[in-house]
């Protein structure tokens, strides 16, 4: 399949851009300052230009998405609306825009994150977010049928361990390439409104 | 105790009212064009000031939150940020500016929806809204300890089936009086952190 792939150059999507070019997939990378097309994700102008420029793809895979972490007292409106247009209003856009530009039975996988369902003390923006993600896949997927969308929802990266895993007491980790499968079978399987939790 | 309803002209709001007023509550009514304090929560600024006048308070209790439904190829990225300014963060300022104002062993309850669990045509943006709120309350519930806070999260209301219920095909209505019941577990219980399902 040719695949669309933004955030190719972080810790997560260089584990699915190996493991989906390992299946023999065409990768078309993405980023904000690497990759093979340039693109700010916060933007939806900037989302149709890299629609028009990565034309037909048959699958649309999601590594990215920003929020910040505080405790709750410190996050203002602001640092709220952050996460909102970072990592949710981004991806939705993706699957929006690209319902009229991917293959007629295409995919789009997002990347939502444990905290949805486990809440770490400083992660309330993060849970949110992911959760608003996890319910509009849901809801997005009885709209754009035959076209799916499902969502990657790991925990912390074992490999990310040493640098997160002080936020995370006591939570199992989960390896990239274990994260990286999840989106193999998002791409390649049939299923739709889905979280996959690797 | 003395208790701020937020959205107490609305449908749930009045059935709420009733049920709180009932069990012997002082509550201290608050919307946008009607009730004790007239407030715009969609403002921070706005509830900065509701809380300036409210004094101390053991409880607040939000039943307000409009939410666009349309199509998702219809759904702008502008309404999505409605959605988000007028459901989410309205509710998550609440709680965050709430919690240095409310009694210390106060809470707060918040409203969400059915939609977070199951989607209908039409609801993505109502879906991914009431999903970060759902999440967000689990979330905020362990930073902000002895305060509490919770969610009610209806289907669609009995008394809203004329002009609701071809949106909800096959999917059970709720009673207000039930889920004006959730408020007062919520208010008058001890658990925090809970989606209350009606």
């Amino acid at each position: 399949m040719k695949i669309l792939l933004i955030g190719a150059s972080g810790t997560l999507g260089t584990a699915v851009h190996r493991a989906l070019t390992a299946r023999g997939h065409d990768v078309l990378t993405a980023g904000r300052s690497s990759g093979d097309l340039r693109v700010d994700i916060t933007d939806p102008d900037g989302i149709a230009a890299l629609y028009a420029r990565a034309g037909r793809v048959d699958a649309v895979v999601s590594a990215a998405g920003p929020v910040p972490f505080k405790p709750l007292a410190d996050l203002t409106p602001d640092d709220f609306r952050a996460g909102f247009e970072g990592k949710v209003l981004s991806q939705v856009e993706l699957v929006r825009q690209g319902v009229s530009r991917i293959a007629e039975r295409g995919s789009f996988t997002l990347v939502t994150g444990v905290l949805a369902r486990e809440p770490i003390v400083t992660g309330s923006a993060a849970s949110l977010v992911n959760g608003a993600l996890e319910s509009f896949v849901r809801a997005a997927a009885i709209e754009i049928a035959p076209q799916r969308v499902n969502a990657v929802s790991p925990t912390v990266f074992t490999e990310d361990l040493d640098r997160y895993g002080d936020y995370f007491p006591g939570m199992p980790s989960v390896d990239l390439a274990d994260v990286a499968l999840a989106y193999v079978r998002s791409v390649e399987g049939a299923q739709t409104g889905q979280v996959f939790i690797p």
